[in-house]
């Protein structure tokens, strides 16, 4: 489930590196959803493995099974391979490894290469690295946002990069389906202490009939709300797996509820995979972060 | 009804002219939002009339009705008088007027005069001029964000301005109550061609216990839906009248429309109050909205 910043990065670095006259194959060993279908060389992001390349570079990924079949440690034999990513939880998995978790996003560290390498922008990269940069910080909102973020921003678009063009595409394509059940869930959220909690049933996707991914944003208008300290949205997979989204204010950490239900991700953004059914998964869920938040020196 | 351009911009100029050592008043002749609680300076922000100031400034306001009693033709008499605004509908009502369409908000303008006028900035001043960007381009997303306003938002970054906590104070204070009218609003949505509706009747507004302006957002979500080219929401208010916000995508003229209901704005948001009950008023509306799209080249 590649997001803006994981494509926006790989395509950026693409054409940024055949700007220097380098032949580059591009790779995405997973489904690429639609929604970037508007950045030049989203065609070109199918699965495919190295062949013979002289050099590998992995992007945004903070462990190598992020990759799928894309990583595999013989692809390393005889050939440098790079990782350039900005996850505070990177584990360092490739031969060389370019981790800045200071970074807002790994296209704000692509930029700072291709600044490096001296490599004349156009629209074509500035458009791919600035999707990035606009989708990770959710336009510039999140807490990591810095002023080289704005920088590396406002460079991209005197390159010729759009940021209202980025907007229509990622945030404003939404099915009529989606919005439905987006009003639906946040009708129904409940309250339980500083936790503000939502579902979404197999039942009513299927009922307004939405298809794929229609549940983005949802979580994150959750924690808008005041009394939330805690945001979670249950979202019941066809399979009958219950996929958890959570997000934290500062202070509140929900990376190791996280961790204890098998998943993963940061203090403020987190998620899990976890068995259903969905009453059951709820309560399992609550009762772990009641016991995170007893831990919680600000939450005393 | 102050926004936060209107708020900044007056308290970011207020605290940048006390850095020069002037005496300031400020005055706001309508009630302020508590959203905007967090700024230095917001207690100030009461109903005043002008007395023996030797220069008067009104900023963010495209015409001297929307100043209510701080606005006076007799105040002009023997004192010079400047207007600061960025709204391509500012009719220029007073005996100096600058205004610049081409910013994204007045609070730009007021930082270009910083520069002009060297007055070293702080976190005060910075934080005010950067709350008028973030809230007036809806954290940069708007088609009017240029890279002057970038620059403007890195220079006030630079000087000790702080985004998250404006996105904190801005955008995640929503009453629980706020967040379940947005979701049965969204819920109950209705396409019409090209146009997305949906209403708040007083009844569901007392039913979930809403308080003041509990409809933010909510007709900006309604554009995101891909099939949407124009997005209206009806409010009815307590008297009976029916509040009409348009948003619409470029390309589609939504100013037009609110002028023949009476009302006014951008030609991609605008608004009206207009008599009720709800189901005539939304007939009207919708009645205008295809005449006027019937009009347009773009959706011919």
């Amino acid at each position: 489930m590649p997001d803006g910043d994981a494509i926006g990065s790989a395509l950026g670095l693409t054409w940024a590196l055949r700007k220097m006259g380098k032949t580059v194959n591009v790779t995405c060993n997973d489904h690429v959803s639609n929604t970037f279908d508007f950045l030049p060389g989203f065609a070109e992001l199918t699965s495919k493995l190295p062949t013979d390349e002289e050099f590998l570079v992995y992007v945004d990924g903070s462990s190598n099974d992020r990759f799928g079949a894309a990583f595999d440690a013989k692809f390393f034999d005889g050939r440098p391979a790079l990782e350039i990513d900005h996850h505070v939880t990177n584990d360092n998995f490739a031969p060389l490894n370019y981790v800045d978790p200071r970074a807002a996003s790994t296209a704000e560290i692509i930029y700072r290469f291709t600044r490096a390498l001296e490599i004349p922008l156009d629209p074509t990269i500035a458009q791919c690295l600035l999707t990035g940069v606009v989708t990770d910080t959710l336009g510039f909102r999140t807490s990591n946002t810095t002023v080289e973020t704005l920088q590396t921003a406002t460079a991209l678009i005197q390159a010729g990069g759009s940021i209202p063009e980025i907007i229509e595409n990622v945030f404003n394509r939404v099915p009529l389906s989606s919005l439905r059940l987006r009003g639906k869930v946040l009708c129904d959220a409940q309250l339980d202490g500083m936790v503000l909690w939502a579902q979404v049933p197999q039942s009513l996707i299927r009922e307004l009939g939405v298809n794929g991914n229609g549940t983005g944003g949802i979580v994150n208008q959750l924690l808008s709300v005041q009394a939330a300290k805690i945001a979670v949205l249950f979202t019941e997979k066809e399979n009958g797996k219950i996929d958890v989204g959570m997000r934290s204010r500062v202070g509140y950490d929900v990376a190791t509820v996280a961790r204890n239900l098998g998943g993963g991700g940061h203090k403020q953004a987190s998620g899990a995979l976890i068995d259903g059914p969905l009453a059951a998964a709820r309560e399992r869920v609550l009762a772990e972060i009641r016991k995170q938040l007893s831990n919680m020196p600000m939450s005393q």
